[in-house]
């Protein structure tokens, strides 16, 4: 399994969020990803490289996120610094946002008014540096996904011999993704990795692509790119939205509109539920991707469902997650793997090598 | 003009708001009423009562408001200060919010998850005070409406002479109004005084009423609450929302619909209006009003229109405020007056009364 790695990721380094109603320091940290590298340092599972950004980056983006949204995210904080110079020791958080009965067709000149148009929490602080932290992982998700749709490209040319393994990359990248939408940032993610990965592997040929989300939070963002396709199935496996974040989307009757309906699945789960039930779910979730006939998967892989996440509430153990990674395997597919969340952050590493090693191993 | 006191408004005591990306002490203070009663005091305008609740004012509120949001408005700060005892010392903001492509169907069982569906800003704290301030402002409104009804009724039953002048009002309240919508709150404002007045107005048998908003910040909760009726004509005089907070409403293309299409009225006008030109556009939105035919008025009277107020950008001076009263007295209509914003605390109070006077002695 190759490893890409995002080199820019540290540039992306909130101060506050805005958390049960009041700033507290931000849980989506560096570290994070230093832990997940260390632990592939003493557990390698494939070689780590960080990719040089593709020459057509901006196009891939554009076939994601809208362009207003990629205009306003790319200058942001430069915004932001030029408003007042004192705003450069300090990070963006959306205050003002268009409920209902407002309009969003109109864009304000205003820069407060943009970051609540385009996002739904305060706890994602927009940073100096988190449009090249966010833009390195987008280009790390490209080029993974480049890369598993050319090696199964050039397996099927060569009539692979029965029982080698697909094609396989993990993108160690952060800020996350999921929860970008088309044309808004929050729950600490910019840009949508998992679904650039996804519209790559379907530029590459490949006709149905299924995207499983095993992060603790609904996949949110991943699920409104995709609703209205066919040629993308979205499943996601998380706390129930009625009591957990992302609150306002993830429900069990979401199962996709025109096109779409039908390609949706969502499963959502108590807080409290411990690894045998969560596994159930994952089956099922298998289970639909099969039915699809997915010829590529994507994983947004958050390791929140662990039982020491500070901000989520499954119960799994860190010896789980190989079980998850040979579950995943067992499909058979063409893999990109996404780092998503996951906040407790000594045991990250451990978490996310337990389901790369399971996958390495399994299938 | 009798002059209805909410003598519950020192209730509402907010600690902090987000503003431009930080925490700062509210601009809504219990000051800002205190500084009005005072001025009232040095120059009397009709005599100040504090009234008992109506005792159907549940049944008039349920007119505006929707009976989820009540409902939630009622009972957050105890929902708030369950979650966590140390919350009693903590205002509540909301900090996740449905964009685009989120439902607001299912309403999530999780308390910050409705904070945020049932709000558009984080610079509106919910104190444990909030609702009886906010109820006792609804209650003095209601009752000035039917004050206001009440005298217009016996004038006209007795053929009033000539020359007399029709009955007018000042809500004298706080928090202010204008920008609560059906089911939000936000911009300082829990319940609309100046809708609940006008559908006081419309139960007590006016057939169309105005609602005229000279507020520095568009009136959006009343336009909202009044969009698609044809009964109640909302005009509002407003820095322009491309630039100029709440942003997502009060551009001149919003004429109402449905039903109430034609009878929405904005007139934004751009950061730095002096008095000449911002009473050309009062002198549009009462022609709009006499056009309409209009029985009855109520103005949402902001004073942050001043050229010293902290948060607002028009020119007016304190002087000019007697002109506005005089302007509106001259459409010789019942009239109930309602306190909304205006930032400079100090000068509140004299622009306040100015308009008061100016009214008093106009028409």
């Amino acid at each position: 399994m190759q490893i890409f790695h995002n080199e820019q990721h540290h540039l992306h380094r909130g101060r506050h969020e805005m958390y049960r109603g009041r700033l507290v320091p931000c849980h989506e940290v560096p570290d994070r990803l230093e832990h997940v590298l260390a632990e592939l340092k003493r557990r390698p599972v494939g070689p780590v490289m960080a990719p040089p950004e593709p020459a057509d980056l901006d196009a891939v983006l554009a076939q994601i996120h809208s362009p207003r949204y990629l205009h306003f995210i790319e200058h942001a904080w430069d915004e932001w610094v030029a408003l007042d110079p004192a705003h450069a020791e300090l990070d963006a958080l959306p205050s003002v946002w268009p409920g209902r009965a407002f309009r969003t067709d109109v864009l304000p000149h205003n820069f407060a008014a943009r970051m609540g148009l385009f996002s739904f929490d305060a706890g994602t602080p927009l940073t100096a540096g988190s449009w090249p932290a966010a833009r390195g992982g987008a280009a790390c998700a490209v080029t993974a996904a480049r890369a598993v749709a050319a090696a199964t490209r050039a397996a099927s040319a060569a009539s692979a011999a029965a029982g080698s393994q697909p094609a396989s990359a993990f993108v160690l990248t952060r800020p996350p993704g999921h929860h970008a939408g088309p044309d808004f940032f929050g729950g600490y993610c910019f840009l949508n990795n998992a679904a650039l990965a996804a519209q790559v592997l379907r530029n590459a040929g490949l006709q149905r692509v299924a995207v499983l989300d095993v992060d603790y939070h609904h996949g949110n963002g991943t699920q409104s790119i995709f609703y209205e396709r066919a040629d993308v199935l979205t499943v996601s496996i998380h706390g129930d939205p009625l009591t957990e974040y992302p609150f306002f989307l993830g429900h069990a009757d979401e199962r996709g509109a025109g096109e779409g309906e039908g390609f949706n699945l969502n499963l959502p789960l108590p807080r409290g539920t411990g690894f045998a039930k969560w596994r159930a779910a994952l089956r099922q979730g298998v289970a639909e991707v099969q039915a699809f006939g997915a010829q590529a998967l994507v994983v947004a892989l958050g390791v929140d469902t662990f039982e020491g996440d500070p901000i989520s509430g499954f119960g799994l153990k860190s010896a789980d997650y190989g079980q998850i990674g040979r579950d995943l395997a067992a499909l058979g597919l063409p893999t990109v793997i996404v780092f998503e969340g996951g906040y407790a952050v000594a045991e990250v590493g451990v978490n996310v090598v337990n389901v790369l090693e399971g996958f390495s191993a399994g299938g």
